[in-house]
């Protein structure tokens, strides 16, 4: 019987937490750094982009243990970005879901070096994977690189921290989120579609699905800055007002951000349909990224 | 005709100096972090370990276009491990070869966020080569993993900011330094020798050698650190004492210290000719690191 999506999530978050606690103890490593590394690891969060991964390539096959160490090793770098975006040199947060940052309770310096770590030991893993072949490896391994590199997700950290106390326009916004967020999202749905074997042209179509999940997702991010419950969220509500950040609401108001994001989520979803996987549970989990309230 | 040993230096380094100035511009990268990359990388430097790999892989096979990318990528991990080593929350150093850090030149989060893009940009460089095999890039992103990741340079890093203001053993002293400088010294050699072609045996003294040549290394360094000239070292000498820095000369006495040395450089050379690598430059090289005064 198939499960409720509840229980996907549940099960998909499970599994991936058990893979953090196996597969962060790397030998040979110090004490402190691999204290640190799975200090941010085991921190909480949704685990979107690793449940993205394996519901994208769970529409196309099963034997979904050919995604766990890619999955994991995505999981590892949205992890890294995060315990450097939190940095004094950078947004110098305190807390992150309801607990304190790699830094505040290591020190900056460990912090430092356990993103450097965790970015490192991500292409290890996918590197040294027992059940994929080498020319995927390398395929991955292109893929996540240009994701999360200097064209990719670095590109949009550092767009947003210059654009930091300025008036951006919309453009600029999509652009800088599209980068930071959105290079990642879509790896998620890419690589499980290509490990599961989609058509080209259903890669081609998904492609458009993640552009548009990329940016509701971001709306919604925004949109729970001002109306989020801060028990849910772990972090001061209105933070992002404070820091003047600017966000969707900032720049079209609350109703007009909350229409955007519906019109994100209609086209997103005709992407689905498109590459045939609007069934299993990516629709429903699209939905969840519009609806979620933490 | 041969060149000569200077002659070969001279154009490995011109070859690696122009590479990074046609790869560095990494297309979509915001200016800035194009910039901040491109300021450390640039920054001089003897290229020692892009320059080894090289001789690594001519004792035993033509084209060397087939290392440039690995080379190149190489010297982006080596330059990426300078810049956060540099930063304020470690070692916090204002110069470095002469030159002000990248952190100076620009801020600290922009040099955090360079580190990350060439650290990424690495793995690009060689999961995209043309002269590469599948298996090949595999095995390389495998050892280059291993080598900077959490048990390799990056437990070197983090071991060597603890051992800060305390006596350390010349045990401890080894481990550190055999992860943080000598597990990349070991990678140049290991991957040239094997995308060479060098037999397994080969491959194995060459590990040896590679032990040794990095323990030399490091004791060179450290002498260079109370003999040295500060104009050719381009920062000040005597910093690792006032630094209360554990080092070969401090533990041992720098007589001791120089005989040390010595004696493993006749180890290393033992394991080259045992490789049959004692020809072409490799035996210069080894030499050179040992002699160098900058």
């Amino acid at each position: 019987m198939k499960a409720t999506f509840d229980e996907y999530m549940l099960e998909k978050k499970k599994q991936i937490e058990q893979d953090i606690i196996s597969h962060t103890q790397v030998e040979s490593t110090p004490e402190e750094l691999q204290q640190s590394m799975h200090y941010s690891l085991a921190a909480g969060g949704k685990r979107l982009r690793p449940i993205l991964l394996y519901a994208s390539y769970e529409t196309y096959a099963n034997r979904s243990s050919r995604v766990r160490n890619v999955a994991l090793a995505l999981e590892m770098i949205h992890t890294y970005s995060l315990i450097h975006d939190d940095l004094p040199a950078l947004d110098n947060d305190d807390y992150r879901r309801g607990k304190k940052t790699n830094h505040k309770v290591f020190d900056e310096s460990t912090a430092i070096l356990a993103g450097d770590a965790l970015l490192t030991h991500s292409f290890h893993l996918i590197a040294t994977d027992d059940e994929l072949t080498d020319q995927e490896k390398v395929q991955l391994i292109t893929w996540l690189t240009e994701a999360s590199g200097p064209a990719g997700m670095v590109a949009g950290q550092i767009l947003d921290i210059k654009a930091e106390n300025s008036e951006v326009s919309l453009h600029t916004l999509e652009k800088i989120h599209a980068l930071k967020t959105g290079k990642l999202i879509s790896f998620a749905v890419q690589a499980g579609a290509y490990l599961g074997g989609a058509t080209e042209e259903q890669q081609q179509h998904l492609q458009t699905f993640s552009h548009f999940l990329g940016v509701l997702f971001q709306i919604q991010d925004d949109i729970l800055d001002i109306t989020g419950d801060v028990e849910k969220m772990g972090k001061p509500i209105g933070s992002d007002a404070e820091n003047n950040k600017s966000t969707y609401p900032v720049i079209l108001g609350l109703e007009k951000a909350i229409e955007y994001r519906d019109y994100y989520l209609k086209e997103a979803l005709a992407a689905l349909e498109h590459a045939q996987a609007d069934h299993y549970y990516m629709k429903d989990l699209t939905e969840y990224f519009t609806e979620r309230d933490y």
